[in-house]
């Protein structure tokens, strides 16, 4: 192996690091800990809640929707995607350290009937009824943040909302009161834009293909817009999973309970060899939840 | 213009929004701030702390080097440089929204002369005599955070650190004590890994031609790694910028005093068209510090 480990943020095999005493070896780093999480930890994500896009180059994305925090957008992402509307359209803008986004180029096609055109703010919603999972170290946007269902939220005690961690998804709009419909989406791809969390609808976030997403060329254009219309890259289907073919389904898990809690702190407190001093603190977006193909 | 401003992180035309008086017109942003600062407000990083690195495949990317917080490892970055170590080494992994290395794949390629193999921690420096502009907002990592010099920085009280920030160029290691030669470089390509902050000897950051390291495939291997030779990019030539062609050298200044000051403000506190609710604080890691070409 050649020098340098610095994070193994890929999935290791399993360890049965809560069984060793305290001491005995040294202390697991998170992504052991998620790996070795009992599988009641793992929580099904719902297949109504997932998104498949194929690009004509090649590249698979999976995107979780997020109903519990934007329904009404989130109504009208599935009536496109039921609808296909996307399909032949394009990632048209990558702005390196920001976002990558997609949607019809020439702003000319018609949405599909039942899309709500000009929804209301749907930047956060009530606590009223949730617990979240608070994390206690302090944070420069939110009086609060932590996680709830899985998802990275803020909060100021009384409304809750989703941040703009990597790999977030939200609806692009134009200047207020445009909320966006739904039809151009970006998803995140650098240091979290956390200045436009309560500003924009997020609506779910990529769980798998962050990858190819993220390296795309940049665009030369303003905001990284692509300057040649042959730079865009196709999207060959954005689709419901439910209507993938079935070999290319896929299930997916998030860690929750007393594993996430166990991964959350080993986060801000890297005992692991390789580090000298732990942080004792970590930003919510420098926690991402566990994802897993369900086994 | 396609729907959804979003940000606009390029550099806008001069503005003279600070002649305007208050109401009279919207916020600037903060690319509108860096845009119109004065001349006097941007200031010359020395050439001699700049390296530029050429890829077989014509990515170009300038490095600014922090002699003030890891002295050792920035000298023997540039006898390296000086030497041509580099030159036809490659970029080796590429780990998604993380980090991306290059060095002697083989790692067996001696070490220029007087290179100190073995340096010690330079993970911190002290905060004696020096006056860092710091922020005020809180932060998870760090008691304190903000600017000295124009680079980011943590703090306890005591000690002043860099932080790692999308951009900045550290030091690839092994476990502790080895703190690593400085002849593996890794780039920060997604959130801020903030946790390795005083476990790692950051060295400096890339000032130019972040979009192309950060588009780089992503490697499919452990760590990101590459797992096949063929796809790891050549370096042509890591040189000091002294020694660059006249046509390839490239002069680069920072934004400082008022107008950085007003710049930070308006991150943290959105106030231009697009945004409904200001934060109130921003993260130092998204508060990038304008840099430009010298005009």
């Amino acid at each position: 192996m050649i020098k340098v480990a610095l994070l193994a943020a890929a999935a290791l095999a399993p360890v049965a690091w809560f069984a060793l005493a305290p001491g005995d070896t040294p202390a697991p780093s998170p992504a052991e800990i998620a790996a070795g999480a009992p599988a009641a930890d793992w929580i099904d994500i719902p297949e109504s809640d997932l998104l498949l896009m194929d690009t004509a180059e090649g590249g698979r994305v999976v995107i979780q929707l997020a109903p519990d925090f934007a329904p009404v957008h989130v109504g009208n992402i599935r009536k496109i995607a039921a609808a296909r509307w996307w399909d032949g359209t394009s990632i048209n803008r990558v702005q390196d350290n920001y976002v990558v986004q997609w949607g019809d180029a020439t702003e000319k096609k018609a949405l599909p009937q039942g899309v709500v055109a000009k929804p209301a703010e749907e930047y956060v919603r009530s606590q009223k009824g949730l617990s979240p999972n608070w994390i206690e170290w302090p944070d420069p946007y939110a009086k609060q943040t932590g996680f709830w269902k899985g998802w990275p939220i803020g909060g100021n005690g009384e409304n809750v909302w989703l941040t703009h961690c990597y790999g977030m998804v939200g609806v692009g709009r134009n200047l207020a009161p445009d909320t966006g419909s739904g039809a151009e989406l970006y998803a995140v791809i650098g240091q979290a834009p956390r200045h436009l969390d309560r500003n924009i609808a997020l609506v779910g976030r990529v769980i798998e293909g962050m990858e190819f997403l993220a390296s795309r060329p940049r665009g030369t254009g303003d905001l990284g817009f692509y300057t040649d219309p042959a730079q865009r890259i196709a999207i060959g289907s954005i689709k419901p999973m439910s209507e993938a073919e079935p070999g290319a389904k896929s299930r997916h898990q998030y860690l929750s309970s007393g594993s996430f809690r166990a991964y959350r702190d080993a986060r801000a407190n890297r005992r692991d060899p390789f580090f000298n001093v732990p942080a004792g603190g970590a930003d919510v977006c420098n926690i991402p939840v566990p994802i897993r193909r369900a086994p």
